[in-house]
């Protein structure tokens, strides 16, 4: 009988968004009249730029043909995407050497599968709130967790302790679900800190297109000494609307080696490789000319007016908490705004009261971790007509 | 400092292909007037059908539309595609649950990630020779594998020995590399074996569209018993040529439960279904929609005419070792010829052998285990007249 690996058990059940659904749908039920607005979505909305659409044709073209079918590519992913996301971060001044760069499915495949390469034993350091995967992939193989708290005071951008100890740090900036992004100096207290005590950071950076200020790093790599402590986890689904098409990379720096038990050196950048080529058999190839195509001086242009549609949704709802007084976080470089819950209400309180008064859907912070609990998110993803209707009723509602 | 995985330590390097490589290269570069033929390679060389590529486009069409853009699709992936591979299912007399149906990106990522779902202490039944992913795989989580012998005396079709138990049994029909392919009451004794040791199968189906004699089993699930044992992993990879486009779907029935220790049940399929809504954000939405379309009548004539295309070449092949008197496996119902090296040369002294003499390039046995070192793999995924040149030639050399 195969013993089975019962750390699955100790899993919570993922019922946030479940509990969402059916509640808006009770609510609905009684109330078909109404007009609800959906503002909880973490879902681009706009369509794929031009140039990834075209690229999506001529890579179907070349698979119907034999001279030009492709069949089983690198399993890194082809030179040519690889060189494009390496003159992506050329831009924001990080050289990337291209066996540095692994294109992927998507981020929440690396993110999560990235726990295969460590041993057991590791002081594991990741934030709440938090995007699920990296708790849920740590509880599945068995790791202990150590939550740093996100809260008011630290602005959601929590900074080490120096008399804590960490061997791996998650690190997700632009933040989900808080829209919090660390600057500089932040990332380089983080990267000081992970250097002296030989740690290894995971970063998520899936929201950096969302960075507007250019003192902001959106790589890590942006920091020195980066490359040798850090790993960067990336992504075309909120960049380029990429979350049906699929696809993501990962950077793990060659200079990233840590010693074995036995004192010699191991490069993670070497078992990363190992990993994707035993257990995966790179992206597909039309997906990946159509990433190739975004970071084209032409296709980088059409993902910045869907970014501005975005930006303009989170400027009205930004705007519309700070008239209101309502605490909030994010909304500048993210899609995501974290408001602190009015009325003294709880996240789920506050989720009901939003329904019941004035029919706008969001997402409770307490599916983030128990940090979340009275807090709220709302994301720029909606249509510009239905956020600005969702901020009048705000309005009416609270002022 | 990260405690590293040192499991990755006891891997081999995977050195074949790269060897296979430079010792072609070597030879050419001193011998650039001869005419090199490869009958090595695994991939397919036919272009996708007609029906795929027309989704595609359709499909890319669609993401470049608002009103018919996608996003993140379920996990499991669209029900349409899940529909159609159930409906392929019942062509061959299997009854499926949608919910038993994982799209992937592949069925060597899941033959890879399915490891996650088992504990410690288990063994694991690998044949000798075999796809290396099984052994990889279960190396890097630090299990520990017993090998069962394929060889001439077994026809490369082992059968399980009643004194030696197994909790968990790999088993890939028709067989990469030897082409093997069990029949019913061969494969009715594993599936009563694993039920008599409640042990679970991990059935690689990816070559079952070559199957072409109604009579053997395309699917373990035609096996009475098998959806209490069997988990089954397939491919539009070889029945469809995506190996560059990527999709693939393993069956995990929902019958599949195992008690823990403590006695409690343990859905795999609740596993899996955790696993990969976790880890995985569902496959890219137009490949989706090209493999269902490949299921369509339409596309699996087209699917039909590539499969005839590439058996009328191993015919060409195995008619042709028959002729010589050498003993080979496969050749009927799947790509791989696996022969018997003749002469008493080792897999790799023939591999000299032939690209020196005639200069047809194939893969030695050796590497896909112990048992293969007296063996040599020969694939159908040439163009016909090519294949029938280097058979031309071994005439020559063997007759």
């Amino acid at each position: 009988m195969p013993k089975l690996n019962e750390n699955y058990r100790k899993l919570k059940d993922s019922y946030l968004f479940a509990e969402i659904a059916h509640r808006t749908a009770a609510y609905m039920e009684k109330h078909s009249d109404q007009s609800l607005i959906r503002l909880g979505i973490g879902d681009v909305t706009r369509p794929l730029c031009h140039c990834a659409v075209q690229a999506l044709h001529e890579g179907a073209d070349e698979m119907g043909r034999a001279e030009t079918f492709k069949g089983y590519g690198p399993e890194q992913g082809y030179e040519e995407t690889r060189r494009a996301i390496a003159d992506y971060y050329k831009k924001n001044g990080v050289e990337l050497n291209l066996a540095d760069i692994f294109i992927s499915d998507g981020a929440k495949s690396d993110t999560g599968n990235i726990t295969e390469l460590f041993g057991k034993g590791n002081v594991i350091l990741i934030p709440d709130p938090v995007y699920p995967v990296y708790v849920d992939s740590n509880i599945m193989c068995g790791n202990e967790v150590t939550y740093i708290s996100g809260n008011a005071e630290n602005d959601f951008l929590p900074l080490p302790n120096e008399n804590q100890h960490a061997d791996i740090i998650y690190i997700c900036s632009p933040n989900n679900p808080t829209g919090a992004c660390y600057n500089r100096e932040q990332l380089k207290i983080w990267v000081d800190y992970a250097r002296r005590h030989e740690a290894v950071i995971l970063f998520d950076a899936a929201y950096e297109a969302f960075i507007s200020d250019p003192s902001l790093p959106r790589s890590i790599y942006e920091i020195e000494g980066a490359k040798q402590c850090a790993i960067e986890f990336c992504s075309l689904s909120k960049t380029a609307g990429f979350t049906g098409t699929r696809c993501g990379y990962t950077i793990v720096p060659e200079e990233l080696v840590f010693p074995d038990s036995t004192g010699e050196e191991m490069s993670l950048n070497a078992m990363w490789n190992r990993r994707q080529s035993t257990k995966y058999n790179g992206t597909s190839y039309i997906v990946q000319k159509a990433a190739a195509a975004v970071f084209s001086e032409e296709g980088q242009k059409e993902c910045e007016e869907n970014l501005s549609y975005y930006k303009k949704n989170a400027k009205v709802i930004a705007d519309t908490l700070r008239d209101l007084h309502i605490p909030f976080y994010g909304g500048i470089h993210s899609p995501y705004i974290w408001f602190e819950c009015p009325r003294g209400m709880d996240s789920w309180e506050c989720f009901d009261y939003l329904l019941q008064e004035i029919q706008v859907v969001g997402t409770p912070g307490a599916g983030f971790g128990e940090n979340g609990r009275n807090y709220f998110r709302l994301t720029s993803f909606g249509t510009y007509e239905k956020t600005v209707e969702a901020m009048n009723r705000f309005r009416s509602l609270f002022a």
